[in-house]
């Protein structure tokens, strides 16, 4: 078994080198040649179809057209909105040349694609009835970052990027909360995620937008992980754009806009949740293989049965895959474990006189003896026990590394001694924002909307005016 | 009906500018700020998901493994297979800054991925155990190409790529035949296109190939687009990347590899193939929407049958929208023609009363009355019908437009006068090659493996050692 499990650190002792050891050993990336883009593996992108798969689902179900724009953007067109262009030129790959030749206009790769969408609005929108316009488009965008880690902050990232355009302000705003509410009940129920929901302050707030919605998950470390973003532009972009459209009363207005999104980095938030030192932890809902056989020793009547076991799961659309290799059993445990399918079964020649098989849970490492005649049904209820156990104790982990503070001094002492979140009372001022920021390390991570203050400002001592948490963050 | 069709140029009087008027007037693509760069509006991309997902579902059906390599080559790393880079290095697009600083070595985005997958392929292959490696990505690539039509030759081309390496010859061989043949049956069972399946010369192989086999597709008007492309490497790319494995004899060897692609430009050789002056045509079973429901005035029994009608359909699974906009019954009828739905369903208030229905269907033109008991199952095998009639339409127009050639003279002057492809003896030369481009402007489209000469080389009048065909090509 140490054969495989050797090269995992310690998730105590070295959470980042964990989570590098987790990714590679379990075939989910490689590193490639480029610094910060990663090869995703064909396990590591099943996950990623999964998703995919679940969430266009979500998406078409409310009305979302799937679209395609370049992956360029002249730079004249990157500069129109002013606060966008602050945000991202910083960190864009820019093309020079095509062959041999150089560019008129340099061009760069999308970090996002709000521009690319309004130049096209701009050409399509022409009266309330060509609205609303809900597009998505599942494609890769370049952000060039200087440190990067796999699946969390890559040069190269996949995602998903929807862009509407609305007639009023209320319908955009609901589509804003809409989308919200899908990334969080898609995350809850499917990656086993304990999510917080709010909104970002305005330091914090996408480059170009009035309002940003955030999903922030918690990690193992207590760290905070960005996990999606659903955008409200108002009429910024619009205006910038000079989009107009004639409304039902017969004038000219502007629409009004939304942005939503979630990548690849997802994918991070499962393993930096669920997973543990003997490798990765997979919900059951969004792993690949739910199932890992494995024939102890080369018995004809092991293997046939094994076979059977496979046909009847298939049937049940649970997918399965056998481990057939000349490896030992104890390597291929070890193998099952690292890889985190949510069940593995045993089956040896003892067992098979016995007509009984051993399932493992992926999640506890408890191991059960099931009949011959119950391994369907024991499987059905374990993956959905898995899946609810997942989610439950990642909850309980993330409530007890919330803190509340009352003063700066109780806050900073937390700060340094606790992982987690702080939730406090913060005044609204980006002053107090910042001084949190530069003496402890914590940056905001989202007000709670539906929560009234029950005090002052932790940072200042002056009104509160929102609830909000603060963290370290990825 | 005039005010929507009258922007379509006759194709027969102009080509290229009906096949433009036909992306446009359809809402399949729009041009965007970016030369080269095309925007694939939402049903234009619904096309490309029905393709994607019937693929993918064929490719997994025989091992298949989706991974995502970057998008970025480094300059050293495309430079390493000699043919490559010669072939390659001239259309490619050069990122040199990321943010403001200049890269030390300057990035090419993919044109094609054969290094990236030799650069990972190393790192995995160790043992005739790792292999065959059979993977395939879904993405974008870029090439500089100076003319630019949508579909056909774009700058960014979506597409899939498959990767394959193997640790015999004869397995790698029977894999460039197995997708070939997928491409094949593919285009004919869904695209209704009939292709000829062949080997390409030397002189048209990819860069760096061994064996090019290549899907042509002849277009209404004559020329050849080349549809698909499958490629057998033998150890060329193993050897310059020095990827070694340890065989069953347990000696080391270079392994066999593979690569495999379609991209959209499939959906340029649909509308080339099935469109009219109308408009779009699509096959069905391609089609996004199968049938468009049509009502007529406002009446609330006829508005309420459409309803239950769709519902029907749905039931069935046959995709169907309706038009419900304020627009007159002949525009309706005129923008069902121009966006290509196979069928389109009328229903007015006198055929109400009479319990009918008219169903057109789009590649005849031709109306049929049916009663309102009758209306799935006449659907049913109207799709059928006219899925098979496009097919058989074009097979029976480029069948005409094959023609053979016993001489130099003859060829040429049928070059001149007739569009489409000669099909002649060729001695093998590239010479002879070379000549009939330069002088006549066709090129060797393919070789035809299983059929036998008949004669001498139809240029230089040698002994004739291929079946070959010439055409002009998009």
């Amino acid at each position: 078994m140490k054969e495989l499990v050797k090269d995992i650190t310690s998730r105590d002792i070295n959470f980042a080198d964990w989570y590098t050891d987790i990714v590679k050993a379990s075939d989910l990336v490689d590193y490639s040649s480029i610094k910060g883009s990663m090869i995703i593996r064909p396990y590591g992108y099943a996950i990623w179809e999964n998703i995919v798969n679940i969430l266009d689902k979500e998406f078409k179900n409310v009305g979302t057209l799937n679209v395609q724009m370049p992956m360029f953007i002249p730079e004249s067109l990157l500069n129109v909105e002013k606060d966008h262009v602050k945000g991202f030129a910083p960190e864009v790959a820019w093309v020079t040349h095509g062959g041999s030749e150089e560019l008129e206009e340099r061009l760069c790769i999308r970090p996002t694609s709000e521009v690319l969408f309004c130049d096209h609005f701009k050409k399509i929108v022409k009266s309330y009835r060509d609205l609303p316009l809900i597009y998505n488009q599942w494609c890769t965008i370049v952000r060039w970052e200087k440190t990067t880690r796999p699946f969390l902050r890559s040069r190269e990232i996949l995602w998903q990027e929807g862009h509407t355009m609305h007639a009023t302000e209320k319908e955009a705003l609901d589509e804003t909360i809409k989308m919200l509410k899908i990334y969080e009940n898609f995350q809850r129920d499917y990656l086993a995620l304990p999510v917080i929901v709010g909104k970002k302050t305005d330091k914090e707030k996408f480059a170009g937008a009035d309002v940003t919605y955030t999903i922030e998950a918690m990690m193992y470390d207590g760290v905070a992980l960005q996990n999606g973003t659903s955008h409200y532009f108002g009429q910024g972009f619009a205006k910038a754009f000079n989009i107009e459209f004639l409304n039902k009363e017969n004038k000219l207005e502007n629409p009004y806009q939304t942005s939503w999104g979630v990548s690849t980095r997802m994918i991070g938030a499962i393993i930096m949740t669920h997973s543990d030192d003997h490798g990765l932890v997979l919900p059951p809902k969004i792993a690949p293989i739910k199932v890992n056989l494995i024939p102890i020793g080369n018995n004809e009547n092991v293997i046939n049965k094994i076979n059977e076991i496979k046909d009847l799961l298939e049937h049940e659309n649970i997918t399965c895959n056998i481990n057939n290799s000349d490896k030992t059993p104890g390597y291929k445990f070890a193998d099952a474990e690292v890889k985190g399918y949510p069940i593995r079964l045993e089956l040896g020649n003892r067992d098979f006189k016995n007509e009984l098989v051993t399932l493992v849970r992926r999640d506890t490492l408890e191991k059960i003896d099931v009949t011959f005649d119950n391994i369907v049904n024991t499987i059905k209820e374990l993956l959905e026990d898995i899946q609810n156990n997942l989610y439950n104790k990642a909850l309980t982990r993330r409530n007890s590394m919330i803190y509340t503070a009352s003063d700066y001094a109780e806050f900073k002492d937390i700060a340094q001694s606790k992982p987690g979140f702080i939730k406090v009372n913060w005044c609204g001022n980006v002053a107090c924002e910042d001084k949190i920021k530069d003496e402890t390390g914590l940056k905001s991570r989202c007000i709670i909307e539906d929560e009234q203050t029950d005090g002052n400002c932790v940072c200042c001592g002056k009104l509160g005016k929102h609830k909000i948490y603060f963290g370290k963050q990825y």
